[in-house]
């Protein structure tokens, strides 16, 4: 199984055997941070378009009731459509982590099937996080594999997400290393997600974490009943890599197995918008206050990119909705540069209709730049250059933007953001809030997370 | 949204608005026997690894009860899960129909995905007729535009099949235009299936279809309640064609649309084995009794086949499963040598263990051919060397297999099918099988679906 030659079967048998005694205390607590993250950012998603569509298809083609629990309506349902519900509500107001290298959003695809495996199967909480860091470091690692060739064309959070989700719910069954790499079989060969679906603002974001989370859940379910799958889905001569990239690296998916927990890599996500404006939006934060510069003194912006974030946002001209917005490099600054914040309730606000923002956003331009770009995926680099209608130039560079591992949020912020995503849709309310905040600070010695609201 | 330069929405309006009116009288005929074959097909499959899993899991993630059936078992789940059983089942014992210059199946995904939502929404037999044919002539085009680049490293019917499955679900529902290319959107963003899995002789061939026909019914219902998806997830910059073909061509999307009807010139399988062996099977068994040669007799066959056949069959050295050996070029040519045929009963009781049929196995040998090559996939040609130990050589040519559409299988013999399919597992007796074929001849005059078996 785990030849030096088969990177895929190394990663499974790292997986299968991950116990929560295994991981160090800061990897426990970040786990519990960004649990608490996921769920606050599903709940924020409650009763906005289009998750209404995925309950009520949930209800029309799923149990009338069962073990796990679907977080904005609190109806139970089968493990399958739990997972379904919270993927497609949890990556939608664009508040979920993200992971820098592997450009993947782990929790959005992790958490709904790990969770829900673990309602359906009554584990406890320290099965429950073990489960979900076996996801972040399988996820993070195929996603590095799969390398920037891949994300030029596919959503890495739905394709990787699929294999991610597998890998946390075959934690949570108790795979063997065998059974969990028939389980990364079966889920790589139903791995899909098309970035095509932004440039026309389109529903497709959802139904990508949705599927992914849900089809790994199946896989995993599959493979402790006895399906098999492809032994090297990854990088057989007709596997993931052979038909999805251009640059995949084997070497990543084994890199640093139990020394280096990717998990505390990932970032928690400021501003309500697609990671790829934030170290923009960070740096054009700090040129406007250390210069004490208005919007309305600002010509230009040009923001220095990497060449992904060519890639995703600029497919995105004028936004039609408030979720393209998101998507938008200049509403993201111009929201920046008039209301001080891009966050949930300056998105529904202000990023279609303030003449003001949309006034700033005709002023921005991405420009690709080499140093930015030959740092990336490892480091997001911030960099702009404001130019006055005085004609001065600034220049504003930031090197972690807010929520990276190296800038951070405090457990005080992160429970701020929870309940401001909370309020935001009215899914729960303060004391409820409070509640889950308790719940998932103490995750580690839930004996069961069969009640989490 | 049907302008010249956009392929994928006039395939979908020409879809949408397909009527069974608007259908020649030998494509309803052809339907009902390509709608009779493939629930053979799927009977033929009760009991068999890895179809028990797949009712299982349906089980236990779907509803007790439903409308839509799942024809292994009988009993009834919602649409999602009835199409999913049923394309998993119906994709097993190899003996489902083909398109040949798509290389897609289309029965096993097109039907699941028609049957229940028809049987969801209490549709009449015409309109399953005019909704699988809108399933089929779409899906092939859409499997000629992907060309031969796609085939060699994805599995079409799994990929194609989602698409496929969505634009019938969609016909099913009455979705208008726009609602269709939300709905091919969804479909094409979910698309998945890779060929890695043959090589193990992993079970992924019918998570293929269950994927793929639920998925795509499961973007039709979304589509229907008003989620949207890429406007261009075929042609577009980041969607299907970009990421998964090096030689997709347009052309193919609105080829002759109304007046070919693609659904014709499927096949029926006679052999009960992959297609890419039915060529060079029906070429040795013409030498064999040409030449009134027996088994022993020949001391070595090369078959010259299309690249397609290598990339496919090339995977498979000894046969691990009974499935696997249906890709076995050596195996199927040895069970035609030594039997007679290749069908179902053969394969089970001689394909693994048949020494005669083991040691001619060891005798063939594959051989590209530019002749065979430059007519696939439009024909599939079947060409032969025959050596005997006497050292005499015979060459066999073929050029329509049996059950191409020039050489297909007349209703007789497609009833004798279908019984022997029903016979093979016991999935329904001689008389169940005799109203099975009743209703199937009738499909065009039936008020309800709604009761299949």
């Amino acid at each position: 199984m785990t030849t030096p030659n088969d990177p895929g079967a190394a990663l499974c048998a790292f997986a299968a055997a991950l116990r929560f005694e295994d991981l160090p205390p800061a990897v426990v607590a970040r786990t519990e941070e960004l649990f608490l993250d996921w769920a606050a950012c599903a709940l924020a998603a409650r009763g906005l378009h289009p998750v209404p569509h995925f309950e009520a298809f949930a209800r029309t083609m799923g149990p009338a009731d069962g073990r796990a629990q679907i977080l904005v309506s609190r109806r139970r349902s089968s493990a399958y459509f739990a997972a379904w519900v919270n993927a497609a509500s949890s990556h939608l107001v664009e508040q979920d982590d993200l992971h820098n290298s592997s450009v993947l959003h782990p929790a959005t695809v992790v958490f709904p099937a790990a969770l829900a495996a673990a309602q359906d199967t009554g584990a406890s909480g320290a099965e429950l996080i073990a489960a979900a860091v076996a996801g972040y470091e399988a996820g993070i690692r195929i996603g590095e594999f799969l390398g920037r060739s891949h994300y030029r064309i596919f959503h890495t959070t739905a394709t990787v997400g699929t294999l991610a989700a597998a890998v946390a719910a075959g934690r949570v069954l108790g795979l063997t290393p065998v059974q969990m790499v028939n389980a990364l079989g079966s889920a790589g060969t139903q791995a899909a997600g098309l970035w095509e679906f932004l440039r026309d603002a389109a529903d497709s974001k959802q139904l990508h974490t949705a599927h992914a989370a849900a089809s790994g859940l199946a896989a995993a379910y599959l493979a402790r009943g006895g399906v098999t799958g492809a032994r090297r889905i990854l990088d057989g001569a007709q596997g993931l890599a052979a038909g999805m990239s251009a640059d995949a690296d084997a070497a990543h998916l084994t890199d640093r197995l139990g020394s280096r927990w990717a998990l505390l890599e990932t970032s928690f996500k400021f501003h309500a918008s697609c990671r790829h404006t934030h170290p923009a939006a960070d740096a054009l934060l700090a040129v406007l206050q250390r210069e004490r510069l208005a919007h309305a003194d600002v010509a230009s912006v040009v923001t220095r990119v990497h060449q992904g974030a060519i890639d995703v946002l600029g497919a995105v001209g004028v936004p039609a909705t408030v979720h393209q917005a998101k998507f938008s490099m200049g509403t993201v600054l111009g929201l920046i540069a008039v209301h001080g914040k891009a966050g949930l309730e300056e998105f529904r606000d202000f990023a279609l209709t303030d003449p003001a923002v949309v006034a700033f956003r005709g002023k921005v331009r991405m420009v690709l730049d080499p140093e930015v770009d030959a740092a990336y995926p490892r480091r997001w680099l911030g960099r702009v250059e404001v130019t006055t209608h005085a004609g001065a130039v600034f220049h504003g560079a930031i090197d972690e933007p807010k929520g990276d591992p190296g800038n951070t949020l405090a457990r005080a912020e992160i429970e701020d953001k929870a309940h401001r995503l909370a309020r935001f849709s009215g899914a729960a309310d303060e004391a409820e809030i409070a509640a889950l905040i308790g719940r998932a600070w103490n995750l580690h010695d839930a004996a069961s997370v069969a009640a989490l609201l």
